[in-house]
């Protein structure tokens, strides 16, 4: 039976985690991206479907892609962070359904006729994936600094001229210097959001 | 400086960790409810925007209205899950903004002004929120058993008639009884989903 995580853990990637504006200068190693993703990849999704696609943009060329698609507000600490991980969905991630989800094989039909429903199951799944990968990165001691404030037709024809990934989110990821830290919002009440019947 | 989380909680929260399809008969008190948006609450999303919204289902009245919406093989479970938690977004979580990102006080209008954008913003971050609060409850030892199968609008009509909340998804809360544990679904490997550039 599990039990509560001790306070330390809470704090880590809750209580005390942090938005990073700015990281150390200690690299983000492909061993370490790794294991994020094959940390984070167990998080539960409906049907097993595993939209989320992620490029991680770590080389100076590879980040000079980036750099237009960014509001100004954006740029420099972008530029500035070890890895900015593009958080995408595919849109044909019911291709997969047949090796990820055995237990029906008649899922990829249901998906494939209906583009309603396949683009609010990526989009639903493809974030809950993302989420995944900010707190798993928080749980193996990195920081994430999600950001929405970027153009992502931009980056889709940038990075995904094939058509067939769309960008969700963006994610610096690095060991954080505190000293980047903002002041930290409020949150809303329990019954501003939440009741129970 | 934040180290990597012992083996044990990345096993409790995604190594290990399963979706529930039964639970023990120990109840989800207010207590746990509270602690668990109290802790999943602080998760990051864009401009600090909460669009989440929750109704913990748990009286059997209240169980009693939201069974017809379930999917036939949903019901059962659902019926016997301690908790049900109804993960919905608010469609004008924007009025919120003036208090929770003061640092611009001009925001309500962006989303306002734009419906498009709105919708975007609330699905995604109700999305991540909505996984904030699954390994949230991991992190504090309850299990979580997500589902997509029901039908959205019933469960609006039932218990949104004001309009404003969309439900998003549905998720079962308890202490895990392991009887129920299914065969584990695979994964994608890690050239499949991602790549480093």
């Amino acid at each position: 039976m599990p039990t509560p995580l001790d306070r330390a853990a809470l704090e880590q990637v809750f209580f005390e985690a942090r938005t990073a504006h700015k990281f150390t200068d200690q690299p983000v190693t492909d061993e370490t991206l790794h294991a994020l993703v094959d940390l984070c990849k167990w998080g539960p999704t409906s049907l097993n479907c595993q939209p989320m696609r992620l490029v991680f943009v770590r080389g100076a060329e590879a980040k000079a892609r980036l750099k237009p698609s960014l509001s100004p507000n954006n740029a420099d600490k972008t530029m500035a962070a070890p890895v900015t991980a593009i958080v995408a969905w595919d849109t044909a991630f019911f291709d997969q359904l047949i090796t990820q989800f055995p237990a029906n094989p008649n899922m990829r039909e249901l998906f494939a006729g209906n583009a309603t429903l396949a683009q609010d199951t990526a989009f639903r799944n493809g974030s809950l994936q993302g989420a995944y990968l900010m707190l798993a990165a928080r749980m193996l001691g990195l920081a994430a600094g999600p950001m929405s404030g970027f153009d992502a037709d931009k980056v889709n024809a940038e990075f995904f001229a094939h058509g067939a990934w769309k960008t969700n989110f963006l994610v610096n990821l690095g060991y954080p210097d505190p000293a980047g830290y903002r002041p930290r919002g409020p949150r809303l009440a329990f019954d501003a959001m939440a009741r129970i019947v």
